[in-house]
């Protein structure tokens, strides 16, 4: 594999030379480069965003270079210790290991899991006495950690700072001199922590890591970057359907941008695509179908896409979106009282969290026969007439 | 003995009211206060300056409570691990173990050092793991650190501060939970340490300690605090000559400090020698003398007073600095080449290190001829002529 192909579709490389130099380095020294990613054992669920980044590693795997995940289970065991972040209660050892499982299976959807290394950090951070602990702070300065703009802006606007997660960017870099790697992927938002990496090896006089980052994929609303607490994600184990039908509901605009990051495409199929989208000779609609079946092919088999395609095709598009489609519900089963609330309604048609619910309304994904409602406080009541409800993409109910 | 006794002569007792309240909350649950004072083990030498908080803490001790010193030998059994303070190096256990017991000596001096409590803080620092460090540092933020000027300017001016540092307060404070402590002294710039110790203990549900600054003492060169460094110090364990000499030499507006800060008199007393001094009614000679003596009767003894007034009316005052106190030096014997460097000249007659006399030559200490030199690159050649030297107060040769 040249270098050319490995270093296609990588958002940035720190210092700009530096994947060239660790090549020619891998091949003086008749090695495999070390590569690092890292996994944060309380969020094990992993997404077409995840998969731009893990799909790059795999190339690295398949270049002969060896994978190295890092598990961050020392900071997941010790937990938010000021107790002020109540997401962040600390994890035992088995929710741990069921975790990294759970991660490691959805990572087989896109390598062969046997030829990676599996670290636990906790194996080498877990042992360090304080005095070590002093010797890995007196490697970094104060300016240094504050170039992380998340700190600098908290710190001016007095919205407090803890010590303990001033410090979190040296522990992962530590892991960097732990394994030795010469190249870790981060995320555009884990540059600086990764480079901290970076300059720690270099002040124990190893050789430095570099640094690559991959484009952060937009999620299905087209606003932010795919994430799971956004709820606009494609998870990697998702139902053929679900990771169809989501992809179909991409804003237009995405297109491109989904082409490039989520299909397995060549890089002149891709060129096509994108061609053809903006010039407007294929239907959106239909770039969209060969995405979302590129995707449940890669992640499913071809049999599932050309299920989920058919699926789609029957339950969606052919038949609309009208009132035959709607699902009868009736008031005596949802609201005996004859009122409830439009959040408490949704949760229970959708079976969904009501902070799901709230999203959806936030979000203008809600209308009531046929006008879209942003109120979260909104109460229906039963005045015998019918009431036509779209709840998301595909909630559609008439409430009788 | 009273709150009024107790508190007679404290700088600054934090909270205010503090001291009042431990000492009802002693009664009430009738046991002693745990009263903390710490020291740093790479600096062992004790000085008046010292001399000042101590007696304090022997009154407390008289009282009836309990007197814990901290020996920070976890800090100093590190070092600076950044390597860029070669002033400190670590120390060997043993260094560590010799300057306790040299500081201990020194203390017997003042009180009755088989009634104290000493503690070395790697006992329980050198036990702890990451996960017990990433929880001490949860307890404070970063606003908090900064608090301290010396941070806050060096962060400011793009001084490196090193994240070792930024923490050694937390450490310091830690010594507070471990010992429980009720009451801490230290001095004036220890003040935000010491408060660190009462937020640390309250973040863990103890009662805070509070905290008791008394005032500095400036050294014999009237502008700066008595410090070793500074060389404007007596040490406690000084030949009573040098006491006695050493106290002569402060300057007459030092006084009314050094009555209140130094000697052992009573309050009544004290107001008298103070009163003398500023109507003129006694000379500020004889006022020093009765200081000079007073200092050397507690750390010695009456017998050792009388004996370095002798001395010092025989030495100098009688016979004043006339070139007949001058100690005669051969070039023969300092410089057989017939050529030395000042600094390495002084070393030698003085018995002192080049850095003292580096500082003393700096300080406008050293005279050459009658004229002042600040010059510690230069060299004195034999030309035949005699060369009259004056190194400080008491150092007067005649160089052949």
């Amino acid at each position: 594999m040249t270098y050319t192909d490995l270093a296609q579709g990588i958002e940035s490389i720190t210092p700009a030379n530096g994947l060239k130099e660790k090549l020619e380095l891998a091949k003086k020294e008749n090695r495999p480069l070390i590569i690092k990613f890292g996994m944060d054992p309380t969020a094990p669920d992993l997404h077409l965003g995840h998969a731009v980044g893990l799909k790059k590693i795999r190339q690295f795997l398949d270049a002969g270079h060896e994978i190295h995940l890092i598990v961050g289970n020392f900071t997941a065991l010790v937990g938010d210790p000021s107790g002020r972040n109540s997401t962040r209660p600390p994890l035992t050892p088995e929710e741990v290991q069921r975790n990294a499982e759970t991660y490691v299976s959805q990572l087989s959807k896109i390598f062969d899991t046997s030829k990676i290394h599996i670290h636990y950090n906790n194996d080498w951070l877990g042992q360090m006495s304080f005095a070590d602990v002093l010797k890995l702070l007196s490697k970094a300065t104060l300016s240094q950690m504050m170039q992380r703009e998340d700190f600098r802006n908290r710190y001016e606007n007095n919205v407090p700072v803890a010590l303990h997660e001033l410090i979190y960017p040296l522990i992962q870099g530590y892991d960097s001199v732990a394994i030795k790697s010469d190249i870790e992927f981060g995320g555009r938002d884990q540059l600086l922590n990764c480079l901290f990496g970076k300059s720690l090896q270099e002040s124990l006089g190893m050789d430095g890591q570099i640094v690559l980052t991959m484009p952060l994929l937009c999620g299905m609303d087209g606003h932010i970057k795919m994430s799971k607490s956004k709820g606009n994600y494609i998870g990697l184990t998702e139902h053929p359907n679900d990771m169809y039908g989501k992809t179909m509901s991409i804003p237009d605009f995405l297109i491109p941008e989904w082409v490039e990051l989520t299909t397995d495409w060549t890089p002149a199929e891709k060129a096509d695509a994108v061609a053809d989208f903006k010039n407007g000779t294929t239907n959106p609609m239909e770039i969209k179908k060969k995405i979302a079946f590129n995707i449940v092919k890669q992640y499913h088999s071809e049999a599932d896409a050309i299920a989920a395609e058919a699926f789609f095709y029957k339950q969606v598009q052919q038949k609309g979106f009208d009132t035959k489609e709607f699902k009868e519900v009736l008031w005596a089963d949802v609201a005996p009282t004859g009122s409830i609330g439009l959040v408490d309604l949704g949760a229970k048609l959708l079976e969904q969290s009501k902070s799901n619910i709230r999203r959806l309304i936030e979000g203008g994904a809600v209308s009531i026969n046929g006008e879209k409602t942003g109120d979260i406080n909104l109460t229906l009541s039963n005045d015998g007439s019918e009431i036509q409800l779209k709840l998301g993409k595909r909630g559609f109910f008439t409430l009788k």
